[in-house]
């Protein structure tokens, strides 16, 4: 480095001066003709001039507007290649800087035709998600404050208002109004941080002081789930150190929901054995089939047994926004935690995955470190949002989140659920009423379940194949994207409703598709 | 729910018929009066029309431009009060839903006022970030496109941009080109993944299968790092399960990097106590200091000792974009894995942390697990991002690394660092050159540790109270914001440069401003 170097890039000019430019504070890009500085090669090292970032955010904005406007000009499911993109594009980035018209023309070029588009109408497979408008503006706000909410003093907004945020959530959903919401990225996160809470719960076991490993004193451990739990338990159980067969999964009944009897056995077997039960994570929306696993009853199990009981409400959870669902949450005011996903079913941009819990204290014993450079004045005042879980920094998510409620308000959020658990339900009649198609699950929440069956066709492989070439067609149209799973053993098509831009004509249009690649 | 819900949303007047509408696929907001059908309650469900996310993106996008052109206006350090802003918020979301105008009024009037700046240059607190042009519009379209890379069939250009953006990276700091990279939320999360394979690689001990606890054949297990490292290390190493006692933090030489010796003691005792040694986390530019382990020597012992050797250059290993400045990362070659965040020092907004490893398989095995119902035809030939990691959902967060690393180039990027390194060297020499003050550590990176310490002074308690009142001066004026630490026991002042827009003008203030408070 040079001792003079301030200031000098390291292709400047003989006859510039922007080091003295520098000092005096002043940008030498010029407001009129962006660019034309850094076309020269004089000041690489410079942000966006605020006037080139005014035009170019509004173009961002026009292709956006856009694509919001005729979503369906792309493919829901792209036609691509693995490697395509990788090789259509250079191995290096480029030695100087571009100018961002070629990098957004590039990107309208490149990435929407190489993308599944989730924001799409036609998109109904996993749970459906939302980019919303206010929602996305949200997140456009997060990345230029680009706060950073680690302590209460680096980001005081950012940790309050996702407060404020999740406390609104808390309500509309009809959870008790003291419970401590903090916003993750995943609803991976969110059970993993559960279960390190409710690992740390065990406090007799002093695991944050000695671990697990290589100690004599220490029984095996456990936790319990449904069959039908999402395999981020499973993942959320293999980091906490407690391995596959810390993971007990529990039979479930005819509605594939927990068997809450099957369940209170396996703790007596554990027991008796000499295992250790920790946990229950119970389901509110299965991702296979949005089965509702029977919270009371195990909430009851739980406190005879003194075991965490975290609750899976990622896209259900949402449903308890409307006084005709909130039957889908009860039970859940006992759990210790619960999670629920904003970015599902709630029209918020990934990433937004809130955590409750009614023990966020036993959650920050688990995860709380505080070394010198992190200690303020106001510690033991505030909430620092690190005490919470692995992640140390933290974005300002709940600003989209505050966008979003506040756009739709409850009346707004209410009548979109209602028109997608309608949309569900007209679904399901078709279904029903045609002899060639057999539906496998009920329709609880937005997702529907059923396959093609033909008269006197039996044999499950060759169901599962019909089935799956069905699903392979479909998606193949580019207007509709939809998938699979299996519900005892039988392969089944899986319509999961819920963005926002999905309308009838849409579900309609799946339905034709799914019949005209049955041959129906 | 209704049988005939569809379309009919709770609040609609007997003399609409928005059901026909969406039946056809229109949308009854009209373009020329965006929100006066919300305002009369009738479509309280709809996303905002395309013309109202254009007129209403504009508007964000301005009040951005004006953020960037003047973020002196606010200051960097907010004058707010724990609580402030939860008192001044309702505690329930509205029932109806408000235009976008005045949600953004209320952003404007109260967000900003109660934020820490990270995005400002008189930011110099903790590790720099910023939030560039091009990345805050890499961010909008992420937003908007709202892809969800969690396997390579929901989000291929996402996975291969992924795959695209950490080898770009790769190269420009001169790492193996053959690495394979994974973007994450931040450090802390790409140490614990990196710390789940290392536990993983003694694959002996069946971690995966058999979990820890209740296992008489399972010894203890040691991580290592230096005195120094990161608490995330400690988070990790706590997460997996390994407890406390799990890491064992090894001494620093006079410059505060890990005694290598030390290292191959503790693992020569450990051994002969019965533990089982794990792995080895260096680090690249610690915290508190920058210091830089001996790399080289901790990977011949990691060798050795068949350890698992992951380095953490979440900040520091961005320097080595800069060819004087390549050494920082000598040894980093042999790296099990290693973690940069382009979030810190290059100009990506929160959040983006790039977690390499020449070993991915290992990261995979420790974290696959595929459901049914995320199951693929292309599976065995694709990379599916939710094998890396415990969350299951993945943003497309390379889009803004690809925007930035285009937008500067190599060369923009190098210039940049230069600056930020000649910036610190300017301050360190203002330092030297006054005598009531004293410079704590070598300046190796963007960070200068120092401390006011008049003649005669000696008493360590009333130097620390001098330092701690400069602190809050400097930082109570709201132009800059600085914070401490502790090196050896020594309350030191920390000055963090790094963001794209500090200039000289801005670290002069940030010295002026100290002298001031020291009263010299």
């Amino acid at each position: 480095m040079e001792e003079t170097g301030i200031g000098e890039g390291p292709r400047q000019g003989p006859d510039t001066d922007p080091g003295a430019l520098r000092d005096r504070g002043l940008h030498p890009g010029s407001h009129g003709d962006p660019g034309s500085l850094r076309d020269r090669g004089l000041h690489p090292g410079w942000d966006m001039d605020p006037e080139e970032f005014r035009a170019s955010g509004y173009r961002a904005i026009d292709w956006i507007a856009g694509f919001l406007a005729r979503p369906e000009d792309w493919r829901v499911l792209p036609r691509v290649e693995p490697g395509e993109i990788v090789r259509g594009l250079p191995d290096r980035l480029p030695v100087e800087g571009e100018p961002f018209d070629r990098i957004l023309a590039d990107f309208q070029r490149l990435i929407p035709q190489a993308t599944t588009h989730w924001n799409h109408p036609g998109f109904m497979a996993y749970f459906a998600t939302t980019g919303s408008g206010p929602g996305i503006l949200g997140e456009l706000l997060c990345a230029a404050l680009n706060s950073q909410a680690m302590l209460w003093r680096t980001g005081p907004a950012a940790t309050e208002l996702e407060q404020v945020t999740t406390g609104w959530l808390l309500r509309l959903l009809g959870l008790p109004p003291d419970w401590d919401g903090t916003i993750n990225d995943t609803a991976s996160t969110s059970t993993l941080y559960a279960l390190a809470a409710a690992r740390e719960f065990a406090s007799d076991l002093q695991i944050r002081e000695l671990g697990l490993a290589g100690r004599l004193d220490l029984p095996p451990l456990r936790v319990y789930c449904s069959e039908e739990a999402h395999s981020s338990v499973d993942k959320a159980v293999l980091t906490l150190g407690l391995g596959r067969v810390g993971l007990r999964k529990i039979p479930t009944d005819h509605d594939l929901r927990m068997n809450p009897r099957a369940l209170e056995a396996a703790i007596v077997e554990d027991l008796a054995a000499g295992v250790r039960p920790l946990a229950v994570v119970a389901t509110v929306g299965t991702t296979s089939t949005t089965a509702v696993d029977p919270v009371p009853v195990i909430a009851d199990i739980c406190e005879a047994e003194g075991l965490w009981l975290h609750v899976d409400a990622a896209y259900g959870g949402v449903a308890a926004a409307l006084p005709e669902m909130r039957a889908v949450l009860a039970g859940c005011e006992r759990a210790d935690s619960l999670v629920v996903n904003p970015h599902k079913w709630l029209f918020v941009p990934m990433d937004c995955s809130v955590l409750y819990s009614r023990r966020p204290d036993v959650l920050k014993r688990a995860f709380s470190l505080v070394p010198e450079y992190l200690t303020t004045p106001e510690s033991g005042r505030v909430k620092n949002l690190m005490d919470y879980g692995v992640a140390l920094g933290r974005r300002f998510r709940s600003l989209k989140l505050w966008f979003v409620l506040r756009y739709f308000g409850e009346v707004g959020i209410q009548a979109a659920l209602r028109e997608h658990l309608a949309l569900a339900q007209r679904l399901g009649e078709w279904v029903d009423d045609d002899a060639r198609f057999e539906r496998l699950a009920p329709i609880r929440f937005s997702v529907v379940l059923f396959r093609a069956h033909p008269a006197g066709l039996v044999d499950e492989g060759e169901l599962e194949r019909l089935n799956a070439s069905i699903l392979d067609r479909v998606n193949s149209s580019g207007e509709i994207f939809i998938s699979h799973t299996k519900v005892r053993g039988r392969y089944a098509l899986r319509v999961a409703i819920g963005n926002l831009r999905t309308r009838l004509e849409h579900v309609r249009r799946a339905w034709d598709l799914i019949r005209e690649a049955a041959g129906a």
